[in-house]
């Protein structure tokens, strides 16, 4: 498995070089205007008018893909692309529904701290994404180097637009469904998704600064290497992936859809690292061994993040259709509703007939749980087999997976690891027999999976242990006692409003 | 009226089919995994995935549409099908809407029971018209049913999709507009809407269990049946839909664009039955008569609602014109939204004069009134008539129909039976009359309605009353004033929040 | 500068040719009624459904634009339209961005009012927008003119749409992208925007009704005109438009792609004018010359104001480009999203380094003051450009322009003047150099940028000002300490929870 290690060696080369890069724009708009002066008379100016006119005209000219020989037409491109920003933009708004569901089953003194991280990672990993993710995500794609050496201006031209519309990265050429700037829009939008997780598991007690420096180190080092070995060509995509035949070790190709384990695996993965070095909230674990439950803060908030997941997620995995084209997506999307049903279904179910009376959260991570399931594969099994095979049992497994990680005393907050974590393992492996049992495909969805969340783990594990031993990653005891918005932000999430310590909710006086 | 007791009787059978069918498939994967055996060598392995190459090969083959023969192009199927996509993920974002609305406007004490009921409402109306709504709502189309045949294994092959890529469902041949899954996808997120409306109503009281129970029932033997009436070809879709003649009795068809009547005046009909059954809430109506107002507990969550809410609206709307071709979409959009604002306008104008202040709720309720008001008819009227007949009017007839009904002392916390009931009762009948006043139109809308909602009414009251006769359908009188959180799930919604008793909102500390 | 003071009278004019219409509306069924009268025999339905079929007839082949020697396609135009819909549907989700945001960052005992303010605001800018703002922005435009005439039954027929389907504004004939339908939608939804952004800063003590009163005027003459300007065709969109030359005194053409000074800069403005009229909150400014910091009272609501705006801003900026061809919406998506990531990470950068503490709402006004940065040009910078340039330096603006106003005594409770003004006008004088440096361009953006707000200043002092002077327009002092939303609504957002003093949020108990 070279890919392995030649992934993280390029990962660390690309975040100099990116860094490097960034630096060399400290003065960038000087540089720019030297190209151009600035016309100092009006006869200047309407020169300048005039050259503009020109210039637009050549880069009409130049952008003169040839449509009639083209396989694809322009309305069929025009509309593939549409769909694709579309869906990135669902995938967008799953991060505020990552912010509600974790802020919502936390506790109202850590809620600036949650909102304040998951705000960040989105950003983070955006810029992270552009600035070397994409191309260590993708590394034998000669363009995605190309479209930023142009941007960082390196290839010629003051910035890459002007002289962009001859670019092949905006036609078919680059890709028949979207242009080069879809494509970077809807991958970016995934990125940081595997922190908001992490962020999930560690909440209530992490120390800011090292979780933000553990965020564009993770994305860069766990998510877009294990996402380069399938969905950039690598070692689990298999030798030739155009002519769609077996993998590696004679197995079929790895298949992970939209990434049941390249980003919810991962991400889960990171979160149990998170949670094993940071041991569990005060007061969760007695000495008795009896498990205190530390309930969310605002079950309505908890309700919003979890709509909001779903509805992203028909972008997330409609969109990774990667076309708006032929039956696939409107497929897709009944699956992955089925699935969602399925889990929401089975968690409340088993939550009323175990627990005696039905959980509302833990119908919320069955949803979750569901969706997580089918996005190995929703393109794979009939709707009834959505709906049992990647929505009930994953909806069973994450009510057991909490109750087990609690009898083990892995403190996760949210459920992130059950949710993301064991159903991302579950879905990918699913994808080995909810279309019809298959031997070698589930051998190579277990190699997959194994080797995605092992190397994720050890990233993190790395990270976060590095970061402990520099700055520690643990607030101070009365910090979190105190809660971490006053510790970390110096702020409150509801100054107006009288709170009041957990345990009184069943009080008469409610 | 022959239709309207065969389609309880199918809808019946339906049920019992689904229900049987959903439990053969007690071990699918069993019956899936002998179809084909694993393989045991690498060999056997390399063999399987020639073999799978091949099928592919064959599928392609089998998805053979001739676009060029077709009526519609390849783009424009793919452009109309992207839209009716888009607009069924609009109207499932309407469910946090309604879980919005119906959670701010209540007590913080019920929070977690409503917003349960409100997430497991989405995934019953899912799966219950998958299993059997569908069919029972569209019984004269052949290729539904084939579907589900196919879904279930029944017609050939393990699991539909493998076997479908030469699938009729998925090319124009089904419909010239979208895939037989993108159908269902935005059908299947109406279903729970007429469940989630009843469930305002009957907040704050209703015990869980009945109220599970009720909505399967009630989606498939109210909904899906009235629904069958006119968009499943039915008795008031006339005799001959295609020619588009004359419908019953020799009057126009009846019109219901997206379920003013439908959907809105159904849920409305059963909200009544509920509420009706249960009984006001403790202490809502003094005897001397004075009523008591319950405020709801949080106008924020109930305005995000009412954005949702109106947002989803055009998918709802817009989607039901089931094409993105034309001037069509774009201007159901337009009336929509002038329905909306007249009939906020007029709920916060009428509120302001009369009430003294302007009252918030009202306003948002005025909102949806104008929403549903439109909904029979956004194609008809100009959008001035839109603006006033649908928006100003029903904005109007909602605030009066709240006072009404607090009057005859039926207590409705969130106002849905005024929302959904009488203003989608009106907003059928204004067909008649909002685009030139139309008598015949005006006729069959006037009995299409009656008949709609005397039905579902009906349904709702004998399904409620069975419950109520089996297993009571009111919690106790202690579980009301300490609240249904508490007593339904042992959880609280804001559990690190002091509460107080709601008269002290006056108080000068606040 | 003509088009300034036409601008006014015209728009005055509209308004009152508006007013007079909707109250010739007074009885329209009425009148609609006498075009056709109801039949009364079965035969006259009868034959009356036959007229209708005809009719139907006749209106299709009239709605015969000829796409075969049409330059866009319908597949294409389709597409397109789809696009410009989902935008509008974007835009207006921001509505309720801003009312969270601005909820959220302020008082809980203010939230009712501020709710129904930002409610109502949407709904009076789109009625606005409909009576007379398109045509005041529109002046040249023949065809929304005459949509008018005819939706008001001036042009003949009773109501547009019957006799509309040969109407060229739903062909390419009206616009080869989309129709008029369209173009009225997208549009109408910006049209609040600029009240919305004053609404923030006179938060929390402006009188209820005089607000009302002031925002279809504010829109009228100053969103309206100052767009006018530039999108309606006016002095700075050049003499000849069509030929893209040189715009007023021989200088470029003003460059606002979606509208950094003609949406955020005048909304900015008029914020501006409203905060110094009605001075600060009490409490504010201490006699010593200390700011009070009056925290928000819900996080988690500013939190989703600013998501769903960023996420709103796709439609905002993305259907500006009005076309959904091309690589243009694709790359607008990508650096609007990197300002984006840029202002939100400068602001906690910069809140973390002087402030000690990162400051999560200053980040969230970081990620706004970078989208309100990229608004005028985001197809000019490169996408490192669009980082620096219009999200970076935003992000630090809009930090120093908070402290700024707090010195100099202007009170602004949620940053609106600072984020939508400060950044609307650097953004614009952005395009300027975010494509490497052009003077011309500089200056006209600088002219651009100083009449419009100037214009949007002096008309939002004038109305303002007369308002003051008519009926005052702040609270009374016990009003503004007990909370707006007792005084204007009696009703409580949170009637539910017990409140607090503010100062108490760093109490231990918490």
């Amino acid at each position: 498995m070279p890919g392995l290690s030649n992934g993280i060696g390029r990962s660390l080369l690309m975040l100099l070089m990116g860094l490097t890069l960034i630096a060399s724009f400290a003065a960038p708009t000087t540089a720019w205007a030297q190209d151009e002066p600035a016309p100092e008379t009006v006869d200047e100016a309407t020169e300048a008018v005039e050259e503009t006119a020109e210039e637009a005209a050549e880069e009409e000219e130049a952008y003169s893909y040839d449509w009639e020989t083209s396989e694809i037409s322009e309305e069929m491109f025009t509309v593939n692309n549409l769909w694709i920003m579309i869906a990135g933009m669902l995938v967008f708004i799953m991060h505020l529904g990552f912010a509600m569901v974790e802020s919502g089953l936390t506790r109202a003194k850590n809620t600036v701290n949650i909102l304040f991280k998951n705000v960040m990672v989105v950003m983070i990993g955006i810029v992270t994404y552009g600035i070397c993710g994409w191309m260590i995500m993708y590394p034998g794609d000669w363009i995605v180097g190309d479209v930023f050496a142009f941007s960082f201006g390196i290839g010629g031209g003051g910035g890459f637009y002007d002289s962009g519309y001859d670019y092949a990265g905006l036609t078919p050429e680059y890709n028949p469904g979207y242009t080069v700037w879809t494509d970077f829009f809807f991958q970016a939008m995934f990125a940081a998704t595997c922190c908001t997780i992490v962020s999930g598991a560690v909440a209530g007690r992490v120390k800011l600064l090292p979780f933000m420096i553990f965020c564009p180190l993770f994305i860069a080092f766990a998510y877009c290497v294990v996402g380069s070995w399938e969905w950039g060509g690598g070692w689990l995509n298999g030798p030739s992936a155009e002519e769609d035949v077996a993998g590696p070790f004679g197995l079929p190709e790895f298949a992970d859809f939209a990434g049941s384990t390249l980003v919810h695996a991962v991400g889960g993965a990171g979160a149990l690292a998170g949670a094993l070095l940071l041991g569990p909230r005060l007061g969760k674990y007695a000495k008795d061994g009896t498990v205190q439950p530390i309930p969310g803060h605002s079950m309505p908030l908890a309700t919003i993040g979890v709509f909001l997941l779903w509805f992203g997620w028909f972008g997330f995995n409609g969109g990774s259709e990667l076309s708006a084209f032929g039956p696939g997506v409107s497929y897709v999307l009944v699956t992955t509703t089925f699935a969602a049903c399925g889990g929401g279904l089975a968690a409340a179910s088993i939550s009323w007939i175990l627990g005696g009376k039905p959980d509302l959260s833990m119908t919320l991570n069955g949803i979750l749980a569901g969706l997580v399931g089918i996005t190995a594969g929703p393109d794979v099994p009939s709707w009834i087999g959505a709906f049992i095979i990647c929505g009930i049992i994953p909806g069973l497994l994450v009510y057991f997976s909490v109750i087990f990680l609690d009898k083990i005393k892995i403190d996760d907050p949210v459920g992130a690891i059950s949710v993301h974590g064991t159903c991302g393992i579950y879905g990918t492996l699913a994808v080995g027999f909810s279309g019809g049992f298959d031997g070698g495909q589930f051998a190579i969805q277990a190699i997959g999976t194994f080797a995605g969340v092992g190397l994720a783990f050890v990233v993190a594990l790395a990270i976060f242990g590095a970061l402990k031993v520099a700055m520690g990653i643990r607030v101070s005891e009365s910090e979190e006692i105190e809660g971490l918005d006053l510790g970390e932000h110096d702020m409150a999430a509801y100054p107006d409003f009288q709170q009041t310590m957990i345990k009184s909710y069943h009080a008469a006086e409610l």
